[in-house]
């Protein structure tokens, strides 16, 4: 080793050790008389002496050096005179007696600091740079740890990990794929898998029992602000369980990463059926760190002469407390947040219980009274504020979850350090697309509907719900899962559901059916966000931060310059060209 | 859980228990009054019993089950009258009292035994029943402990697991890369990574000290017996080391390995330079379970009028002890082996230490003293039997290490229990390519040179050692790796030594010579074959049972059929066409 100790690890009781030490000039001071170099590696930072009375030349030459320059140096280890605390080492510095410069450095393009002044852009080109800010360092090491933790887990429950293939066969159904042209197989391709789902029940029918993975998969979409064309998921799967088993298993596996990263026990975690999700939040992935549950009041509205409420599937809002001293500029900010495109609202109505009576932006329709009955229902209390919207169902519920996240942001109920799990269960089998006219799978055709639903599949096919589950935290949707079909009856009735013909079911899935005819056994799982994981953890938003070389928004890498072209004599020798 | 056991867990202390257990109809024997039917899961096999006596419709129905069918059984645990002592579970049995069948199968297409009567193409088309059989099951169970146990000593040794990307920029140097169009860059291509080499000196760059990755890398190369296109790597990368700090990290390793899983510790590892292998062995990657080292004879045969040895480069010959009563036969079979193309001499010389004399097929040329000097120089002893090889260095030494290899199997000193490993180093930097007639990189580019070597890089290339190293076990390369090159300038000489322009630098490996002028540390590091080790581990030369789920020589996954056609639309997304 070119090192005796690591930056981070020499305390008081190492004073009078002769150390070597290697790492990156982090900060130079020279404070007249003395120079303090700040030397830093993964482990932490050490302060380096030179004190121009006893060294003349060396603290002249240690002065010479720029940030980032890699550094060996050879010292004595020293109390010092005015310890920082906020250091682990902080009580100590490096009287040092030997300088190597092991590589220099170009100054670099940004900061090397938390709060870079590096824009995203030029920090993803030097992504190598990047990495060094302690803030990534940090989510890396957070993510290391989760994947060792996770192992764990799955291994003391008996849970073997088996590597599934990345060229795979491309099917159409769900998300785009990504393809890979054979060179050996004259005009056939490759896809890279968007899961492992026909692997890992192919697993269960070869009797492995219980299967895990930590596994990238692609999805060639088109990119969100959050999202990545190559991802990793914890991928599961367990024979002979019910949805309750699965549940248990991975209610755990969270319990136990809370437990053993943040030091934090759960209580059983809620369960809301998505039909409750949907009624009481508007979403299937329900922040529940707060409540302003929704209120559905068609009953109370109607029929007042207020065509917009009269002529409305849903009536429905929430009670923000204590909001009734918005002001008229507070009220059209909410307005105005609404209408946006991505909320959809065309206006909001409000009922302010203020101090000096109920005022409301539609007096004019409704009595004191009646208003009073409303704010009832809400149980609304002197000081609230209620904020109703009217539409079709579907898309009102949309808006206003929207809507209440918003607001509970504003009122600061989003605290990133809380954590509110729950289980979403008894999901939609299919769910109806007005662009295509046919019924797509809400999770996919492999999600066997529940036992009592299934005579539904042939005639009333939108009511079917699923054994189908996700597990959501803040928010987010960390992993979902569901009871799989293991019987090819079954199976042909769901692709039939979903307009495939025999033939496309066989063409595509044959295999899956095939195996399905050998002793398939009971089988169900689940699949988590594996990025996601990570930035929940991190009470941070975008996962973009805990992938070490992320993709930007149009699937490039601005580092490699990736995707890039590629010569006449590969493309021949693929048998492809461009068009 | 459809069960409250598994099939391995029941033994004696659970006689009287009610129990359920689920798993897959294994055999049944219909024995008059008694029918038997062993139940198997991942975890077992046990006995379930059927008394026509006591229940004749429960034993009827028993009778009609099939084999693979997935049963689910009520009964209660008791003592074998014929216990089998060969059975984990084999001194109990299941009185069965209920049968539900969970699915049925058909006649499975072969036996699910260790010794199938499946031939591979129909093993491979039904993947998943061929992991049913036990031989498949422990080779996967071994992967699985190994990949923990390479984490748990990684982790504790303080390397990172971090993940780098699967769409990454396609370089021409080294194999063929498999390729992605982009859809959203029209006209260019990711390339799916040969390894994450470069990502792992940039993540040194970045400082992240130690890191390793458990990977999937990818290879467009035409299939030999052995190979995959994709396979797994264990790669790991270490700042601030020298070749010492490698070597004895992954020494410790292996041994880690070798003691968690089969109790097996070993010395220190022996050491061989390169030139020493080469000399020695013929081969890079020698098999030291047994000695039969190549000695050279150059000195003592040249200049008797023997032309074939008098016009060869090398002279050489191992010691095959106790093999001088080979017949004429047994002589004609090794001669006709070094003949065959693969191995490629043109015929071999045998000199038979007998009882009653020596002998040679070279007796026309030399004396019997002369013949009974080499004999000496082999330390050949009475029953010894020496086999000469002659002609070009490079080709004697293969041809004659292939003879070495078969003569070992022949004599029965490659026991697959026994494990020999050795490090191989100071392997040639660049090795020279007569067809393209320039250098290649024996490692790749970005291997270091021996600093001093480092001046004949720009008068004698082919003389420049490396600091790189192999592990071999068993005559199997398990990994290589070496130090790398920090410096701009030094990698600039070293593409210039490989024929790259500087623009074909810049443009292939521009993102690692940038880096080079930040701040890259010295690091060097090593990558495993993981298939490889599993295999080795098993003393299985293939590493095909080892994958769940691998490729033909074809490329081909024949159960999945893939790769396929894609539709038009696909095509013509992604902005090709087909020749």
């Amino acid at each position: 080793m070119l090192r005796t100790h690591n930056c981070g690890e020499l305390k008081i009781k190492d004073v009078g050790l002769n150390v070597t030490l290697c790492g990156w000039l982090h900060r130079l001071r020279n404070l007249g008389g003395m120079t303090f170099i700040d030397i830093r590696d993964r482990y932490g930072i050490t302060q380096l002496a030179f004190d121009e009375k006893t060294n003349k030349t060396l603290c002249d030459f240690a002065q010479t050096l720029g940030r980032e320059y890699v550094l060996q140096v050879k010292g004595v280890v020293k109390e010092r005179s005015s310890k920082n605390p906020k250091m682990p080492t902080g009580d100590i510095e490096i009287e040092v007696n030997e300088i190597k410069i092991l590589n220099k450095s170009k100054i670099p393009p940004f900061t090397i600091e938390d709060n870079t002044d590096g824009g995203d852009e030029l920090r993803m080109h030097y992504r190598y740079l990047d990495l060094r800010r302690n803030i990534i360092k940090l989510n890396l090491s957070l993510r290391h740890r989760l994947s060792i933790l996770i192992r764990n887990y799955m291994n003391d429950n008996g849970f073997m990990e088996i590597e599934t293939p990345f060229l795979v066969k491309s099917t159409p159904e769900g998300a785009r794929d990504f393809v890979v042209p054979s060179r050996m197989n004259v005009g056939q391709f490759y896809a890279l898998p968007q899961s492992p789902q026909t692997f890992k029940q192919l697993l269960m029918v070869a009797g492995f029992d219980k299967y895990f993975q930590l596994v990238r998969c692609f999805r060639d979409e088109d990119l969100r602000a959050d999202r990545q064309p190559e991802f990793t998921q914890l991928d599961c799967e367990m024979s002979f369980v019910e949805q309750e088993d699965v549940l248990q298993m991975f209610e755990g596996l969270i319990k136990y990463l809370f437990d053993k990263e943040k030091g934090l026990q759960f209580n059983k975690f809620p369960r809301l059926t998505w039909e409750e999700a949907m009624r009481l939040y508007g979403s299937d992935k329900p922040d529940i760190r707060f409540g302003m549950k929704f209120v559905e009041i068609n009953d109370e509205v109607k029929g007042n002469g207020f065509s917009i409420f009269d002529n409305a599937e849903l009536v429905v809002g929430i009670c923000a407390k204590g909001c009734a001293n918005y002001t008229r500029k507070q009220l059209d900010e909410l307005t105005d947040f609404v209408k946006r495109p991505q909320v959809g609202a065309t206006g909001l109505v409000y009922i302010k219980c203020g101090e000096d009576g109920i005022k409301s932006s539609i007096d004019k329709f409704y009595s004191v009274e009646k208003l009073e009955q409303i704010a009832h229902k809400f149980n609304a209390e002197k000081g609230d504020l209620i904020l109703i919207l009217a539409g079709e169902k579907g898309k009102t519920r949309a808006s206003l979850s929207c809507l209440r996240l918003e607001l509970g942001t504003r009122l600061g109920l989003r605290n990133p350090n809380t954590f509110a799990p729950l289980w979403v269960i008894d999901f939609p089998l299919l769910e109806w697309d007005e662009e295509t006219h046919r019924f797509y799978a809400m999770h996919h055709p492999f999600t066997a509907p529940k036992p009592e639903d299934y005579e539904k599949l042939f005639t009333h096919p939108a009511e079917v719900r699923a054994n189908a589950y996700d597990l959501v935290v803040n928010g987010v949707e960390l992993g979902g899962g569901s009871i799989r079909i293991h019987d090819r009856k079954m199976q042909n009735d769901m692709f039939k559901a979903l307009g495939f013909s025999e033939e496309e079911a066989q063409n595509q899935f044959g295999f899956l059916l095939d195996a399905f005819e050998y002793g398939a056994p009971p089988h169900g799982g689940i699949a988590f966000g594996f990025d996601r994981i990570c930035s929940v953890f991190s009470g941070v938003e975008s996962i973009r931060d805990f992938i070490a070389f992320p993709k930007n928004n149009n699937g490039r890498d601005v580092m490699l310059d990736a995707p890039s072209n590629i010569s006449l004599q590969q493309l021949d020798e693929l048998n492809i060209k461009l068009k």
